[in-house]
């Protein structure tokens, strides 16, 4: 199971993508709203609750000063990717991708791209795949799709410069 | 009281200068390493109980993805002052600033400069100094200090001029 | 009581929520326009004063080469909180935000995130809240406040995923 | 088992905590140095072949234009995990960060922070402890030891300043 | 023969004008969708045929970690030109930049401004020239048009102010 | 007469060069340490009275949050230039710079290259000789050398290599 | 008289405060579109015969890799007031504001914030009035102006508050 | 015949990889001192002349407001490569490598990494070789050669870690 949290609902819309990952990849997984800042409990029972709950990888996202992602990390032995989200306090993603990344030894971080949660569902997939044959079929499929799209594309843009 | 807090032993040499202003002003305060990182428990208990041990101003100094001054601030009514420290995983410093002055509405932190703990020092005087004439008394000294310092750079330069 | 200046009254719209804070929690409050490079005569004499007439905290707030906030903590013992706000003529926040944060040793400001002014203004009531146990508890339940809010998000979230 | 590759034989220094860690954690692992600039087709054979010969995890380091970690992601379904290097031609490690952290949506890399290759491995083994119980035992004594290391540092702090 | 390739057909906007360069000054082309990311083993091919194919140059954009024009460069000894893309996934441009430009010794990509890549099919028409007279005066007639345009510009503007 | 003035007589190795410049050019110069955090009403005073004293141009030098020049801009008519220096305790330069640059309408600073203080002096300079045909011989004279000083470059070079 | 240039008639809008500000003061002026890239020609001739025409200073206005104020520079010992144009070639003014601040040694150039055309009329026109006294009134009366006006809106700011 | 140019001997060190592939190459070059700021007549002429001289392509570095390539590549139809050079008045080198790269539409300079003056020197022999067959024959050489040499350091790195 994922377990994909953001710090506030005004994330959803980014981590959205996330879930339709867990949904096409037929994983199980749970959303929440757990806020570094406003919940230091609740999050630190969520993180240190995390595994015996049956979550074998947490999707964090968070803008600006994002603490959310380090400090789940900080209470957990599970995977932690991090989505840094560039929210409407944030200076252009910087702070957000900064306070996620720069983790200090000992305490990791998986960090995607601003914004990119797809990229986080997929990380978590390749994670749970490492063990299970069926899921690692599921993406030997969607890197054959990625390479499909591309040669329609490329059909296209011939079609369309012609 | 002021409770002075850094994420590793390593931010004490940056730190000093904090600890040297508690002592030059006569404020009583108390040093200690809480990471948020390593030791998150620790952390949050340290927020949760600081008002009640008499702590009135917290000061923190992190580096890198610096997550201790926004993290104890989540957890405690009290005033938290952020040192950025130019740690030797820290980008130049931006990840440090950026991690600790980008906090989300609803949890301030009163960021100061990169590595400049004298100055969080004096904002903790500050702080105290509202409601304590003595302590008022002794800043408008150091005022005074700050332009005889000038006076006698401007002394010196037009010695070193001539 | 705290005073809130800001260089222009197209900075006001920013400013309001320091304004809101100070309204909310029942603390008095004047604002002003004061310019550190149009009017630095008035600045000057505003923060020379500012002590004299009662005023406990300042909150300034500025946009591009923001000088205010660290000329008026030049010429006080007051706790001053700059507030970097991204104005039209800014690039992006970072000269805002640099100008204000990085003050020399002596002379500290105590800065907040990016138009954080309602961080400002809670900073402000964690300053005055250290000698007064009412405005404490205040802040006690504006904490439950935000731990609501999340819950109430965190149930919204689910029903809407479901 | 860890595949450890790297751009060139001078990112090795740093390069050196993952294999540590490897070893610590008793996982076996094999290091090559593969370019994805200079040797192309070893570097697609490699992350195309890596599955097959029993590699679990793939950690990559390079620095510059740092396109080694993205690209073998392009060619395996294995988890890649990117260290971006402050080489001597990286701009202060931007480029780096930046050529590993932003890869487009259908193909992840968890980046970790500039330098860390320690996380990196550590990681990795959050990645395959996902279904090694064993090995999730010796990540709850790693965590035990980080506790204890800040426990230590406190003590020696407070022994310094009294 | 110059070749155009793009990473996605969402470049193909930003691209146009490379490719009207191309008919502007009578050389042949093609274009065609190539990702890095997604289609390595068809990007590589693409690189290794291109000479035996008749192309002389090529014009390669991308945007984000913008691995194609340094990949294509690994595995062809034409000269490579780079065009970094502000695509929507892009912070700012910065990471298109640093993942072109920063290419390490031994393979170089030319690169030109975020979006240039007018400026991309000039240098291709330039470096083409090097060996073709035609081409030359081609170019020629071209750097007088520029001047005629700012002529024009000059009248104008000074027909506005009066 | 050029007022030359700075922050703290650290930056004097910076600012020499700019009273070197006003010697060689015969201008008469006075040098002194005005800081605009310690001493405001020096600095104000300074500001105020530099004309009737006899200053034609002003030639302000800080680091960090550099608010030196802009203030004495702020109550002066005078030109006034301002050296973004690199002091120890600024971020890469960026704080210095930015705090110089970006001031408001209305009240402007003439800024030059990051510890160009040569070039402060040459700028005061060519101000001053708007209105001094004896200085202007010395200007060109001076463009005179700068290309024989490249002449001697380029003959130094190739004798080096050949 | 002041010569206002700029690279294309696109950076009009910006160039047209510079214009109005010699029209507020009464100095005579002159505006052409110069281009350093596309009529190198023509720039080094406007700057070699600036001075013999009258002129006094040259404000240059350019964006992106801009070159106008700094070649201008090269080939004049008047005073060049460089103005960074936000251009829509521009990455968020960066390249605009090094290209023309970061001049070396020997060629300075007197650089305003970005897009601060108007500053670079008024910078204009003080250093003119350096030897004219009518002019030097002017700029009080500016002051003074300078002044009222943060005395209107803080009267209205006030109303609007009450 | 290649022309190597750079604004001043102190960038000699950097140039001097780039004079080496020539030599290596067997392709004939020259190399001057040519500073845009300083002598931008001779720099003028340099361009305009260059190809009558029998340049191919011209290799420009400089750094800071690095205006030598761009402006070169406004007087010449020739390929210019620009080497953004890490100079001491450089801010990390950000303002040479914008300077160089970000030119406008209509006059392109072919941008390598910063101080890459190797990789300027290899992509001006790739330029040439588009009509050169030996020299192509060296490139592809040259290309085996890197694949030899990582093979080497992928063998001496197995011996170090065993």
């Amino acid at each position: 199971m994922v377990g994909i949290i953001m710090g506030s609902s005004s994330d959803l819309p980014v981590m959205q993508d996330a879930i339709q990952v867990c949904k096409d990849f037929g994983i199980p997984y749970e959303v929440d709203i757990v806020s570094a800042h406003r919940t230091p409990v609740k999050m630190l029972e969520y993180a240190q609750s995390a595994k015996s709950r049956g979550i074998q990888v947490i999707i964090a996202g968070a803008g600006g000063a994002a603490h959310l992602p380090g400090m789940v990390a900080s209470a957990t032995i599970l995977p932690v990717i991090g989505v840094p989200v560039k929210s409407s306090n944030s200076i252009d993603g910087w702070d957000s991708i900064l306070s996620i990344l720069q983790m200090p030894n000992g305490v990791p971080v998986a960090t995607v791209a601003l914004n990119a949660s797809k990229n986080a569902g997929l990380l978590a997939v390749q994670m749970i795949a490492i063990s299970d044959a069926s899921l690692s079929a599921k993406l030997d499929r969607y890197k054959v799709e990625l390479i499909e799209k591309v040669a329609e594309m490329s059909q296209k843009t011939n079609d369309l410069i012609k």
